[in-house]
C-alpha cells in the first residue's frame, strides 16, 4: 500500500516529537507499506522567519520571502530523515525542487501545476522512505515557490492524487473534524465523515483543520483524507466523496461554525442599474480586499442596498474605498458594523431536506437573536448576527439539529 | 567592474548588520560595479543547526545534513536581497542549486567542479545585484551538498574564478592578515601582501582567517583575494601571486603561526624495512584520522622511530589504533603526549636565504626552549615544543624576525 502522511507544525516541534512522528511511520514501513511522509515546519519557525523579514521591511520582495520560508520546512523534512536513519530506517528528503513539484509563480500562494513522480518513484522503489517538505514547489524557471499558509496540506494531498495513493493522512493536534468548535460548545462531537463540500464549507467558515485548497484538490483527484491526531490514537475523520456519505447514515447537518473576525458594511440607496455592484467589488478587489458575504436586498424607489462583510483588518481601508466610490456614484449612506458574528449551519441534508433553513432562524428567533444577513449556498446558511449573541446561537443550532454528543453514561 | 564580496557570519549575524552589508554593496553599485554577494549563515546559526542533528542521533546521516545546514545560508541569501530590494536596489537570491554550483557528492566536504555562468551572467545583465548563499552546492544527481566549515570562502573564490571577476573581497570580523595572532603577541602586524603559498601555510597552522580549500582554489586560477574587516575601514591584506610580493621589498618571514590542539604520538622502534610506514598511515586514514606533521628519523640498529602529530580530538583513537598495530608488528612502544604545541614559521624568503632555520632553533635555545620534533617545507619551519613554552616562543621568534610592529611615536 502506498501511504502519504503529513504532519503538521506542532507534532515536529521539536526532535523528541519528530522522534515520535519517526515511530509512527516506522509502524506503518514495518507492515509493508511504502510511505511518503510531508511535514510542516517546526511550530513557530515560519513566523520567525517571517519577522526577521519583516524587520527589515513592512513589504519584502516576495520572491525572496519564498527562498526564506521554505527553509523552515527544509529543515524538519532532513531532522526527520536523520531520525528515521538512526533508527536503522533508510528514507530520503526531497525537497519541493527535487522532487519536483512544479507550481506556477505566484510566490506566497502558488499553486501545484504538476508533481513528476519519476524520482520519488525510483527511491520508494529502493526502498526507502521518502521525506518530503510541506508548502514548497519549484516554478518553471527553478525559483523557489510556496502554497500559502497550511499549503503542507495541499503537498501532501497532491502527492498523493500524483502518486494514486491508496492512504492519504493528515496528522494534527486534534483527532479529527468536529461538528462545531469544542472551545464553544462542550457536547461538540467528533464526525467519522465529511464531504469534501462540508469540508469546504466549514473550512472556508473558520473550521482551521484543513488548508481550503488541499481540500479542493482533494475533491478533485478524489482523494479520501483522513484527518487525525498525532499525539492521541483515534479513528480520526475521513473526508471523501458525497456518495460514500450518502450510503450511510443520513445527517441533515454536519456541523455549526462561527466566525467573528468579520466586519459588515453596507452601501444603502444604490441607484438599482447596471455595472453598480461590479463598480463596488471592482474597487475593493482592487485595493486586494477579499469579500466574504455578499447580500443585495430586492429593490425599493429604485435603489437599493447591498450589503457585504470583510476581514475585520480591512474594514476600516473597505470603509473609506465606499465612502470614496459613495460620493462618485451619489450616494449618502455607508454604514460599518463590525461588532458582529457569522453563524452558519453546514450539510449535505439540506439539499434534500425541506426547511431547515426556517428552522434555524426559528431557533435563533427562540433565543432572542435578530439577524442582520442572511446567505445560502446549497450546502450552507449563513447568518449575520451581533457578535455577543455568537456562542449562545452556536450552542443553539448544535442542539437543535441533534449534533449534541451524547452524554456519556456514568451509571449504568 | 566585477566584484564578488563575501560577508561571514559576524557580519550578518541580525538584521542590522545585513542592512549595514547592503550598504557597503550599494557603495560599489553605485560606482557601476556588478556584484556577486556571497553570505555564510548568521552567528550561530550553523552550530544550532547542528545541535538539532546532534539531539537526534551522534552520527547523523551526512546527505541529511548538508540539507539541513545549507538552510542556514539560504535563509541570509535571502534577506540581503530583500534587504536590498527594500533600499531601492534590483537584487536577486540564487542558491548553489540554481546557479549551479557543480560539486562531487563527498556531503559536508564537498569541491567544486564546475560553476554554471549563464544565470548569474543573465541576471548580472538584467542590472542585478545577485546574493549567493556560501558554503552550498549541488551534485550531478541534484543533491544539496556543503564544503565544509568556511566554505563560502571557497564560494566567493570559486565565483570570481569561473566568471573571472575583476576583484574578490572577503569580508571578515579582523581587517587583514597578520604576521601572528594579536591575542598571543601585541606587537602582531597587518601584512599587506601575502603569497598563496604563505597564506595556505599560514591557514593551515591556525590562523583562521581564510578556509585553506579557498586559497587553494585562488592559487589554482590566480584570483587576488582582499581580507577586509566589514566593521572598520581600512586597506585590508592581499593575498596574491608570489612574483606580486617578490618585487615589492623582500620579507624573510611573513609571519608565525601557533597551535596547541594537537597531540604527538611516537611509534619506537620500528623495524626498518618497507612497507611500514605505509601501514600506520593506512590504519589512521582508515579510522579517518587526518595527521598533521609527521618526522621519522634516521634508522638506528634496524629499527627506526616514527612521531606523527593529530587532532586532540583524535588522539585517544589514534593511540588506540597504533597500539593494536604496534603487537601485530612486533612494536613495543608507543607514546603519546598531549601537552604539546606547534610554532611555525612562514616565509617566501626562507627559499632564498639561508640559515633561517638555525636561526629559528637558536632563538628558541636562548629562551631554554627544547624542540621535541622539527618539519620544514620550502616555506615553513614547525616546530613541537611544550604547551607551555607556545605564547613565548612565538614572541620571541616575532621579535626576531623583525615582524614586531614599530611602536606608535607618543612624543616627537
Amino acid at each position: 500500500m502506498l501511504v502519504v502522511q503529513k504532519y503538521g507544525g506542532t507534532s515536529v516541534k521539536d526532535t523528541e516529537r519528530i522522534r515520535n512522528v519517526a515511530q509512527k511511520v516506522i509502524e506503518y514501513k514495518k507492515r509493508g507499506d511504502d510511505l511518503i511522509v510531508v511535514v510542516s515546519a517546526m511550530a513557530g519557525e515560519t513566523d520567525r522567519l517571517l519577522n526577521l523579514a519583516g524587520s527589515v521591511t513592512p513589504f519584502p520582495d516576495e520572491r525572496e520571502v519564498d527562498v526564506l520560508i521554505s527553509t523552515g520546512e527544509q529543515v524538519t523534512s532532513a531532522l526527520l530523515a536523520i531520525t528515521l536513519k538512526s533508527m536503522g530506517y533508510d528514507a530520503i528528503s526531497l525537497l519541493g525542487s527535487q522532487v519536483r513539484i512544479i507550481t506556477d509563480s505566484s510566490f506566497g500562494k502558488a499553486r501545484i501545476n504538476e508533481i513528476e513522480r519519476e524520482r520519488i518513484l525510483s527511491e520508494l522503489k529502493k526502498g526507502k522512505i521518502v521525506v518530503v517538505p510541506g508548502f514548497q514547489g519549484v516554478d518553471e524557471e527553478g525559483n523557489i515557490t510556496t502554497l500559502g499558509r497550511g499549503g503542507s496540506d495541499t503537498t501532501a494531498v497532491a502527492l498523493a492524487a500524483g502518486l494514486k495513493a491508496d492512504l492519504c493522512e493528515i496528522y494534527t493536534d486534534v483527532d479529527g473534524v468536529y461538528t462545531t468548535d469544542p472551545n464553544i460548545c462542550e457536547k461538540a462531537r467528533r464526525l467519522d465523515r465529511i464531504s469534501y463540500d462540508e469540508m469546504l464549507e466549514m473550512a472556508s467558515l473558520g473550521a482551521k483543520v484543513l488548508q481550503i485548497r488541499s481540500v479542493e484538490f482533494a475533491k478533485k483527484y478524489n482523494v479520501p483524507i483522513y484527518v487525525k491526531s498525532s499525539l492521541v490514537e483515534g479513528k480520526g475523520t475521513l473526508v471523501c466523496k458525497e456518495e460514500e456519505i450518502m450510503s450511510m447514515e443520513k445527517v441533515v447537518i454536519s456541523g455549526v461554525t462561527y466566525s467573528k473576525n468579520e466586519a459588515k458594511i453596507t452601501v444603502n440607496n444604490v441607484p438599482d442599474r447596471p455595472g453598480m455592484a461590479a463598480k463596488i467589488f471592482t474597487a475593493l478587489s482592487d485595493a486586494n480586499i477579499v469579500v466574504d458575504i455578499i447580500v443585495q436586498n430586492v429593490s425599493h424607489a429604485n435603489t437599493t442596498d447591498i450589503t457585504f462583510t470583510v476581514a475585520k483588518a480591512d474594514a476600516k481601508k473597505a470603509y473609506k474605498i465606499m465612502e470614496d466610490l459613495a460620493k462618485e456614484i451619489g450616494v449618502k449612506d455607508v454604514t460599518m458594523d463590525d461588532d458582529i458574528a457569522k453563524v452558519s449551519i453546514v450539510g449535505l441534508g439540506m439539499i434534500s431536506h425541506a426547511g431547515i433553513a426556517s428552522k434555524m432562524f426559528s431557533v435563533l428567533a427562540e433565543e432572542g437573536i435578530n439577524i442582520e444577513a442572511i446567505t445560502t449556498s446549497e450546502i450552507k446558511i449563513s447568518c449575520v448576527i451581533k457578535r455577543k449573541y455568537g456562542e449562545l446561537a452556536v450552542q443553539a443550532l448544535h442542539k437543535a439539529f441533534g449534533l449534541d454528543q451524547e452524554d456519556v453514561k456514568e451509571e449504568t
